[in-house]
């Protein structure tokens, strides 16, 4: 048995696919913050055979097991059962306990039905977890020396109030959370996840702090982790680590944790009391609403024109009508023009336009799907433009959504070039 | 051993709560489609050890065990290795993977990392499952009698086609899946999920086909589902339920399924031979963007102008510079002038409009976050607005993305009404 902690999440609703297993995720998170190590979650069915078939495996494994779920007054609510059948302690009505659930229903001005009697059962020796929102407590129990069980309501609006108010404190008491882990999210755009492990190869071998690299939509990341007592040390040691990441990454680095592209984008704008405009072909918008995530973002987005129709481009954004129909919507000269036409018509800094082919039809072998052209037109006058082969394995939304980081991305490269 | 299957989830990312397990939701639900019962669901880390753990007691209780995660190239990926570890079967590599590998780079026009080589190994005798969109595929492989392993990766964009294209096929193969489960979505919006329940009351309580209320995002939905080793009878008796829910629900009802408001939207624009235009303020290019996601979307959708700034509202969609300034932007008569100004700019059938305070700041006591008008254009020349209170409990993604659907709706409804 290792020192750390399992979670069991009961309910035949998570093995249907009925709901989502957000507690999971939430208790996960709470360990992590709380420096529990965390080495399986388990998910089982409203089934006391299989309820006890994950107790006697998460005994032998696990120092602290999580229930979430079960706690209910219906037949199929049987956590509370399991644990005390599986460890042969008789259930007993908790007197306390049933005179707190009667006056919960009491002021809801309800009487509480006979069933409701069962949320009142402990197994002897275990302690209620009193649930500030809902009806029925949870219990701690150690039930042997170095193991310690915690039921929870699978309901998220009664568990997370729980959990702070009541476990944290207990599992505090226990001495965790003195070592916490501290985490960051190191992010990077135009470099594949593979190129970016192979750079940073040596990290991913050191014990502290770790680096694991990931895939995220289009973008790669790197996860450094440090376990420390102190948030002063963790930060200085995550600082330290990440300025010698980037010193190798280069412009490839673009943020870290909540940092989106268009985030920092806008930051760099700030910084310049400069303006942007789009005009978006293939995106229809999706470029707009990136920039618009962020509030403030009406400090340096003016706005756009979506130019989904070719009457558009022409009418508003001054493309050249022989251009267009010699060299066609998607290429890089009327990218150009588009970019140049945004900036003109809404007076901006910068001007970027993208025009592209989303699929999955209108690809031909000399322009097929996935061939997308951002256009730039910087303060200066200059004008660029950059090609993009996506190729259509990944969908419509995938090309669109990655076409509108991509001018982000571009966009912020050359803020960065021309600081 | 029951005949059944277990979903092992490999990731660390997972127990650092960095993630949800969407995933392990989507295949359960895969599952309870094709009858496939399904008890344990098992999360486990980036853990040579523990993975080769979770398969021991997995292979003991389940007869198919479906893994996601882990299949990348780097050195935390660790599925595919540590399953011939624990069956002690030596990793081969197949040149014909690897050449699908090289090539799906190419087309990207990037040369495969060495790293990249691991992708193509597998167990010796595991057939590769293919992966109609990521780089690498997963296995299929029998180790041995009545034991059947599948892989996928962890990315849901990847797992989901592959589920579809090459796991669904080979389930059925295998004799799942005879008698399934028919479900259909019905799509409401305008009515809240628990107005809907009372409404269809008496269908909740009938045994089959059943039916379930749920909330989306923003809309309500029914998910009627029987039983059925018929196709054909299944849809009969699926139709015949949504006609009767149909006529109690009339307008709310928008679609079934995979419908989107904006799908239907089109269809209805598509039908009338009509073209509609946006004029986007707080969205900021959302609207468009959901316009554009359906293919064959520039058959009706020309484009736009998003309007973040009020100059821009100014000189392109001819707001009132008097009117802005008294009534100020997010008003009903700035709406419906941005919804003319933008039918006129593009010459359009349809101009719609959005304007509203996303927050989180920017709010007043009489214009509080959360305050949305939609203005709406039609083809005879009448203006129309709708106001929105939405509140800002639910916070600044989730009004502009709540808006631009209202703002279909309110087009899905006008274009039923002025068939």
């Amino acid at each position: 048995m290792t020192q750390g902690a399992e979670i069991i999440c009961v309910g035949t609703e998570l093995l249907l696919g009925e709901i989502l297993n957000s507690n999971a995720q939430f208790l996960a998170q709470e360990l992590a913050k709380l420096g529990i190590p965390h080495f399986f979650q388990t998910v089982v069915g409203d089934n006391p055979v299989r309820i006890k078939q994950a107790i006697a495996l998460a005994c032998q494994r696990s120092s602290i097991i999580i229930f979430t779920g079960g706690l209910g007054p219906t037949p199929d609510d049987l956590t509370t059962e399991a644990i005390a059948d599986f460890f042969e302690t008789p259930l007993v009505e908790d007197a306390a306990i049933w005179a707190i659930i009667e006056q919960k229903f009491t002021v809801r001005g309800i009487v509480p039905s006979p069933s409701n009697r069962k949320q009142a059962l402990r197994p002897e020796g275990a302690q209620p977890l009193p649930n500030p929102t809902g009806t029925a407590p949870g219990i701690v129990w150690q039930p042997r020396y170095g193991l310690t069980l915690l039921t929870f309501p699978g309901v998220p609006r009664e568990l997370y109030p729980m959990w702070n108010q009541t476990a944290i404190p207990f599992l505090k008491s226990q001495g965790w959370g003195e070592t916490q882990i501290f985490s960051r999210n190191l992010r990077f755009w135009g470099i594949p996840e593979s190129t970016l492990a192979e750079k940073v190869a040596p990290f991913l071998e050191q014990k502290s702090p770790t680096v694991a690299p990931y895939a995220g939509r289009g973008e790669a990341r790197l996860r450094l982790s440090v376990r420390s007592n102190s948030q002063l040390e963790a930060n200085q040691a995550l600082d330290s680590l990440q300025q010698k990441i980037q010193a190798l990454c280069g412009q490839d680095y673009y943020g870290s944790d909540a940092d989106t592209l268009a985030a920092v984008v806008g930051r760099l704008l700030v910084e310049r009391s400069q303006t942007v405009a789009v005009a978006e072909s293939c995106t229809g918008g999706g470029l707009g609403q990136k920039l618009t995530d962020s509030p403030g973002s009406s400090g340096y987005f003016w706005g756009g024109v979506i130019a989904y129709d070719n009457r558009v481009k022409l009418k508003l954004l001054d493309v050249d009508a022989v251009t267009l129909s010699t060299q066609g919507a998607v290429s890089a000269i009327v990218a150009e023009q588009m970019a140049v036409g945004v900036k003109n018509l809404l007076e901006t800094d910068w001007g970027i336009s993208i025009t592209g082919i989303a699929g999955p039809g209108g690809g031909s072998e000399e322009k097929p799907v996935g061939l997308v052209y951002i256009g730039l037109a910087a303060p200066d006058g200059s004008v660029t433009h950059q090609e993009y082969c996506l190729g259509l394995g990944r969908g419509r939304d995938w090309i669109r959504d990655v076409s509108a980081s991509h001018a982000l991305d571009l966009l912020r490269r050359q803020l960065l070039d021309k600081n």
